[in-house]
């Protein structure tokens, strides 16, 4: 592993390409880097100049005085690989390229280039960033190797004044996008510890640079923009030490149409694309997609502030001063899936006290302008926190006057230091500068955006839920222990696809569904007597594994009731099974009994290229189909992970009793989901493709039933994601 | 009608109970009012001062020397009746109530006291706003009767300087939230003509001051904030003119809680909510919902620069110098709905010539930062605009360095100018102030969150299509014009509830289902005969006006085929209807034929309290129940005001081809919708709720059947919202 320490926290940096002149690239990142107060020596290297602004330059890396941590590079991409090398030569343990026209040129000679830097890297084991980064900042050591105006020094600090308080970090693959979380922050006046962008990220990936940072410890919350991940057991790594940390992962992902879905064999891959695979990493570690940068920046705001004490449900208490400001929070509430429930009677009580007629202590909370000028914002939160019936407050206010804000600093900071559950602020009116460093000082972060002020409400207490779980040893035993060497064996054996009749046996020995459903018959008579001892209706299904989708070659007949009926669909299924692919292997037709009733569901598996296996589960055959309601999850996963994913389901009530019909065995289904996650994380190096459908969900205690099964086999093996739990 | 002009505009003004006291509401009122250089005159009315701030005082409104237009009010609540009289006495036209203590408190006696004053005032014709109103602003006129502290005088101008732009007002019922707008709005250099708090609406709603303004014609766009409507024919006027006029409502409803959901006799009522319905009113008329304040101000900033060009289609170029901002602009025009294709040939060479090897002009285009800083944003605007594959242009940018925005002032102005399609700018870093002023006065408004960007590009798409289609003239009819008198002669003889027997013909001669579906039979021979004489299997349908609901009470069977079954489920049905409802007028046994197999649609329609009646439509049996997928709209209504609620299920690709099965009969199932409205809407004065459930939707071109259908009487009469087209 290269020095990530070197990059971020040199001692003695060189600047490759040094120059006076303010207009050009190089000559900003210069004024950039001396306009704050690094601590370290900062030596120029300039072929053309003997001094830049005052400081001795040098002719190159290899005449500098003493050895140098870091080489910030910002000459023309031709020259890089060379320098690199000298650089290496030289003993410099780590370097950032800023320097464009490498990978993300037309044509082959820019990507040839960023495969020397790589090379070179590797070669001398130097921490590389770039190329075509927009370079990083490391605050707390006052050092901005970029050109970024956004860390121009002048005007306000980078870091908020006064007391110190918890740390936010951003590691963006875009510079421009970068550092403007950076911009957006620094408005609220919270306290970043680096900005990282990575670039083309020829050697380092953003999520290396997240994994230094979470093994320092000293930042609370995470910012990524990421436009794809390249090493699956990074993230993975990342993933969980920040979740394990409870250190938030705020993430944007650039890119998440679906022109990367690639076309596959069963209908599981056609409902996967890869931003999919993303969302379903990203639920599995709690970590954050934000939508906005700003929202990603106040989503941050409130985990810094009570990241010791996140909300432990979604009840929110809300109190103002305007009853229209009290509506509006009341409905942004709900909208984000938050409760606002009544309060109890001895809260009310301890309120009522102070209001007038024409106030109320429901919830919201309405003090009037009058008693809340009297008791103040924080007087009123008070009153309001200690009701069991809730878990967060939201207080309605204007933080418009920095004076008003000013003469309630004291009770503020004190609430925010007792308060035992959040309190976010939403100012209605836009807050004076100075009223937000007060309230940030206070810890109390402050929201203008209604919308991002309740989605943070809700992701905390999410947070802090999926957490515990995580948390919590796995649940889920090896009940199929002995099953894989023989299944492994099975497969190995196997052709490039196994039907349902060869399916079967190899899941049931996870417990998934029943080994020999229905009889293989090869004639017409076997499948006229398989009636008779079945004695009702029947399916007839043409076993194939060159065949995947019987339904639509008509290789398959349902509900036959009768001996004519069975012989006569015998011969049709067959025939349409042979026009439909005419050199396919045909094992027999299954005669199978009709499966009992049941809720329809599509349960499947499907390697993604980053990822690995991925189990989907998605609700009623039209529902999964037309409207795509599905959900993603990696595998192996745990029972509480699979009541997720169906909570997820747009469609998931569909499950619940309804008009007289029962409510369906979802645990039964969850129980089906955690094996068939096993099974396919057991044999990810195999298969490509798991399909279970239909399953059929029946009535509570009546557990399911897997009607078809298709496994397809796949021997590219790509990085398995092993279990997040335990 | 009582004088808006005058409380708005007048030349006069009494402030009754003005006071020194700047701590006081009185003394604010005063010195936000004394802050702004109105034109008019100002007379202080104190009881005990001779003088206030240098004004003389005077004892009474009736010692004033001149008759005023307009008294603000700001004393005890009660003495305002008293006061409220003295003033009709004294010939004022106008009044504002600021203080509170009215109809919002606990106990009878503030209502009482509102009523007084709603009764004076209509005994003098006087304007009157309020009580427990903040007041108002007419910005315009440098008039601000209000103690808002957003509009207290000193630092910024209530304008933005330079060139006059188009105007905004506000009309809200909540005072703290009203003036927050017009915070958030003058951060970023919008113009606001008017802010207009209304408070308890005792006599004057926020939706009269709309009407007023739109009448003026100087506003081209309205924010509301409702809690409610109080007349929905006001509601009606203001929005068809607004719609006429092209000038668009943003419109917070504060309430949205399913709480007033009142509980009904049919299917349709429990799915109809008080919201529910106020978004059925918004979506007629294209009334655009707002979540946030800072959204809202954004979205009026669109539609005021580009009202005269709003975009054809929700086609979307980008252009940015950020590769990672120009692919977040890609997904988030995505998410709200918008394309990104690909540009034409001819455009993209137009661009090439500008591009460094490491550009891209396909869209997003990225012109990287070299490239645009050498043509500029506008430059760069100009060469994508025109392409003929876009509606609408997103520019990615950087407005935080004001220098380098105002360098590119004139080329930003003329941009503005000339283009033909809107160009909405998101600036990934924050604005500096400047910045803002300088594209507020080229025309061009900046965004710093995304989603609000891509949210008005979408919206301003969306209002264009909808006014188009709005202001057609009306596509359907008087089909049914003959119908209406048999119709309303049948309703005025039956009974409170109409069953499927009853219901029929009446619907039929509107051309809803057919007349006569089945046989009435009366016995079971009867209805073995009917069988016999369908020759298909057959349901059987208890027919009773007392039984609303026959599946609840097991009065139908369906699918008999044989005689024996017909028997046998005749005496099954009429046991279980009589147990049902002992009491029931029972008018026999419907024996119909089997309806062919379609899609399920529950079409409805029901009286609400606010807007008389609303027609629902959802798609399917469980997920109308079980996923409340369900669209509404005011009726009469248009076909593609139809379409338009079909487009809003969520499960509206249900309807087409899929898996071999053909896409639904639409046209068809628009068609009923329509006569369903007309239906109901020519005898919405004694209709409460109709109910065809479920309406099966054929194969394309085989139309739709209504297999059942109820209609309940109900004579109390909301106000009726007469067609919105034409």
């Amino acid at each position: 592993m290269s020095d990530l320490g070197a990059l971020l926290w040199p001692r003695r940096v060189a600047l490759i390409g040094a120059s006076a002149d303010g207009e050009s690239l190089r000559g900003r990142i210069f004024n950039v880097m001396r306009g704050h107060a690094f601590g370290g020596e900062l030596y120029p290297v300039s072929r053309s100049h003997r001094e830049v602004l005052g400081l001795k330059a040098y002719p190159s890396v290899a005449d500098l005085p003493r050895p140098v941590d870091l080489a910030v590079i910002i000459i023309p991409a031709k020259h890089v690989a060379e320098e690199l090398e000298r650089c290496g030569n030289a003993g410099v343990k780590s370097a950032v390229v800023l320097s464009s026209g490498f990978a993300e040129s037309v044509g082959a000679e820019g990507s040839q280039m960023q495969a020397e830097v790589r090379a070179i890297a590797k070669r001398y084991g130097m921490a590389v960033m770039g190329p075509n980064s927009e370079g990083f900042a490391n605050v707390a050591a006052n050092l901005c190797p970029t050109f970024s105006p956004a860390m121009e020094a002048g005007g306000r600090a980078l870091l908020p004044v006064g007391r110190p308080r918890p740390q936010l970090a951003v590691c963006a693959q875009s510079g421009g996008m970068g550092f403007a979380f950076f911009d957006h922050g620094r408005a609220k006046e919270l306290a970043f510890r680096y900005v990282v962008t990575t670039g083309n990220e020829a050697c380092l990936e953003a999520l290396d640079f997240a994994d230094f940072i979470l093994e320092e410890g000293k930042t609370d919350a995470l910012l990524l923009l990421l436009e794809d991940i390249k090493t699956a057991e990074t993230f993975r790594g990342v993933a969980e030490k920040a979740l394990r940390a409870g250190k938030p992962i705020i993430v944007n992902k650039i890119g998440q149409s679906d022109a990367g879905v690639r076309a596959a064999a069963s209908h599981t891959a056609a409902l996967a694309g890869a931003y999919a695979a993303y969302q379903a990493m990203f639920q599995r570690y709690g970590i954050i997609e934000g939508r906005d940068i700003g929202e990603m920046v106040d989503i941050a705001a409130g985990f810094l502030a009570w990241r010791t004490r996140l909300p432990r449900g979604r009840r929110v208490g809300i109190c103002t001063a305007s009853g229209g400001g009290g509506g509006w929070m009341a409905d942004a509430c709900t909208a984000a899936g938050l409760e606002v429930p009544e309060l109890d009677i001895e809260t009310r009580q301890r309120i009522d006290v102070h209001l007038p007629s024409y106030g109320t202590s429901q919830n919201p909370v309405d003090a009037t302008a009058q008693a809340a000028a009297k008791i103040g914002y924080a007087g009123l939160a008070q009153l309001v926190l200690p009701s069991p019936m809730i878990d967060a407050l939201a207080v309605v206010m204007t933080a418009r006057s920095p004076h008003n804000i000013e003469r309630q600093r004291e009770a503020l900071a004190h609430l925010a230091e007792v308060a035992q559950k959040p309190v976010l602020l939403w100012s209605y009116t836009l807050p004076a500068q100075r009223s937000v460093a007060i309230l940030s000082e206070a810890g109390l972060p402050v929201y203008t955006d209604i919308g991002n002020c309740t989605r943070t409400l809700r992701l905390m207490a999410d947070y802090r839920d999926l957490r515990e779980r995580f948390l919590r040893p796995i649940e889920v035993g090896s009940a199929c222990a002995g099953a894989a060497a023989a299944v492994r064996e099975a497969l190995a054996e196997a052709a490039a696809s196994l039907c349902e009749w060869e399916a079967r046996p190899l899941l049931a020995r996870y417990g998934i569904g029943t080994s020999a459903v229905g009889t293989l018959s090869a004639t017409a008579d076997e499948a006229v007597s398989a009636l008779a001892s079945i004695g009702g209706p029947v399916a007839l299904k043409v076993q194939s594994p060159d065949i995947l989708h019987k339904t639509e070659a008509g290789a398959v007949a349902l509900g036959l009731t009768t001996r004519e009926d069975v012989r006569a669909a015998y011969t049709h299924v067959l025939a349409n099974a042979r026009r439909h692919a005419p050199k396919a292997r045909i094992l027999g037709v299954l005669v199978q009994p009709m499966a009992e009733r049941g809720r329809e569901i599509i349960l499947g598996v499907k390697r993604d290229q980053t990822f690995g296996p991925l189990l989907m589960v998605g609700l009623g055959g039209v529902a999964v189909e037309v409207m795509k309601d599905v959900a993603l999850a990696p595998v192996p996963l745990r029972a509480d992970e699979a009541r997720a994913m169906l909570a997820r389901l747009k469609g998931v009530r569909l499950l619940d009793a309804h008009r007289g019909a029962p409510a369906g065995d979802v645990e039964a289904l969850v129980d089906l989901m955690v094996r068939l996650g096993k099974f396919a994380s057991d044999h990810a190096d195999v298969i490509a493709e798991i399909d279970l459908n239909p399953v059929l969900v029946h009535a509570r205690g009546k557990g399911v039933s897997v009607v078809d099964a298709l496994i397809v086999k796949g021997t590219n093996s790509p990085p398995l994601i092993a279990s997040g739990g335990g």
